[in-house]
């Protein structure tokens, strides 16, 4: 197989490499990838640590080649569109907390021998896997900005290996006063949560990471509500705004790659930075959580 | 007033009192109305700690009077039917996971001015005012359990006279493994949240407090939800439940706490423990997140 995949990875008429390749492996074949200029979309976690998430940056960036993470729900329509009302400060205004979930019971066989819970192979477990979608969707919500400070919370579960199955954590932004939490695990219903409350407005929706359907997609948006009395309800329901799609959200992320590939390939363009800080700052945080976590849920400061 | 407030609670006619008076006189005045004998319906919140709140339910049990708080979404009949459901170890399993939100922007004149920021009047703030539904809903998802810590967030904002305006904590049951947090502020768009991640299902509301209509309330309820594909969406979508109301929940509170007065009156019940307990760990757990957020965001334990 190693064959196959350096023959490919060397051949003139790829361009690109997607790697769904469990996480520990990631340093060497993305870095060998880099090197043979091939442009890289590479699947979450990124890597086992930031320090190794730097090697394999810093060999795209010196190789010319575009670097994205494979985490689709960025690309759907329905993500953009609720950007655009986030970003609205009459309709929304300042965010002020984020609540995120990220959680599926896969099962017992699952928990014992999936590559997600192995130490050898993906050894971030839960937090890699299913927190990587909630760190990223609050960092999202924050304009990619870095919080203050990471705090794991105490509810962490673990396999017999020691991976972690469950786990949570608050982010704080010192300056915005701004608090985040989430919830990830592999023992819990399905669920993927993300709601963003802010002065002016609330938007949620629970299917960020996966839609419900593959036509189109919903969030629920309220704005400017109020009591109308202390017993008669509220002056406004939420308001349920669907965003139709022609593809599946990954179709979406390939196109948004292809065209980078293609304008660096043909018209000379630069890397797009955008993705490789989305990335950095997810496995900042992730990592964060996980020092939280070793030193007794100790605040991190970032 | 306080002539004929102290008519009222000597009068013969007069069996119970609902009292809505700001924190700081509920001790005085809580205590002298068991002391008439008159069964007491307190605001939340029920004291300014758990030690006064301890005197006014030891002068309550003396005296042989019910005690009850106005937390008035307990008896919605919404409530008892996500109950119902949250449950049934089928359908959703166990807690493993809480986050609830309790927020209003009621403007800058209130937060100078209003009782619930005025250090000598409801000195809480909006821990006591809105995070009091939320501590209460958390531990009504664990049965009125009482976790094992408390740890405030960071992000607690206060006005000039320092009363908080808005604060966060998680709480922790060991036993379970179950973590909760909540946010509530005076200072966010209006959302009164109730989140409940199971092991086999999902349970949420956005207007736990006050629902959105007054003749009908609703919730969501999710289980055996999975992934049909990675990419084609999910096997069920949340059930929207639906639940009828012949009154505003406030009536049906009346009706509650009425019933038992009445079987106290003439059937000679003993009162009903259930409300002071509740009353009293949501207290015990407000305690600790003030408790914390003056020792540095250390966790309390309980």
């Amino acid at each position: 197989m190693e064959i196959t995949v350096k023959f490919l990875m060397t051949h003139p008429f790829v361009d690109a490499v997607y790697m769904p390749l469990p996480t520990t492996f990631h340093l060497h074949w993305a870095i060998l990838a880099a090197e043979k200029k091939k442009h890289l979309l590479l699947e979450k976690p990124t890597a086992l640590n930031v320090e190794e998430l730097d090697k394999i940056l810093d060999a795209c960036d010196k190789n010319g080649v575009q670097f994205m993470d494979a985490s689709m729900w960025y690309h759907h329509p329905r993500t953009g569109k609720m950007k655009e009302m986030i970003v609205d400060s009459k309709l929304f205004g300042q965010v002020k907390a984020i609540h995120s979930s990220s959680s599926y019971a896969p099962g017992q066989e699952f928990l014992e021998n999936n590559i997600r819970v192995k130490p050898d192979l993906d050894a971030l477990g839960a937090l890699g896997d299913a927190g990587w979608y909630c760190i990223g969707a609050i960092l999202w919500a924050m304009n990619q900005t870095l919080p203050t400070t990471v705090t794991a919370l105490p509810n962490v579960a673990r396999n017999s290996a020691g991976v972690i199955l469950t786990c949570s954590a608050s982010l704080y932004w010192e300056k915005e006063e701004t608090v985040a939490t989430f919830y990830c695990s592999f023992i819990a219903h399905e669920t993927m949560d993300l709601r963003v409350y802010g002065s002016n407005g609330t938007c949620y929706l629970y299917d960020f990471i996966l839609p419900f359907g593959e036509d189109s997609a919903s969030f629920n948006f309220t704005s400017g509500a109020k009591f109308v009395d202390l017993y008669i309800g509220w002056n406004v329901k939420p308001e349920v705004v669907e965003v139709t799609s022609q593809l599946p959200q990954e179709g979406y992320m390939i196109q948004e790659f292809a065209s980078l590939v293609k304008a660096i390939k043909f018209s000379r363009s630069k890397p797009e930075s955008k993705w490789p800080h989305t990335s950095r700052i997810t496995q900042l945080v992730l990592d964060a959580v996980n020092k939280s976590i070793d030193t007794g849920f100790q605040p991190v400061h970032m």
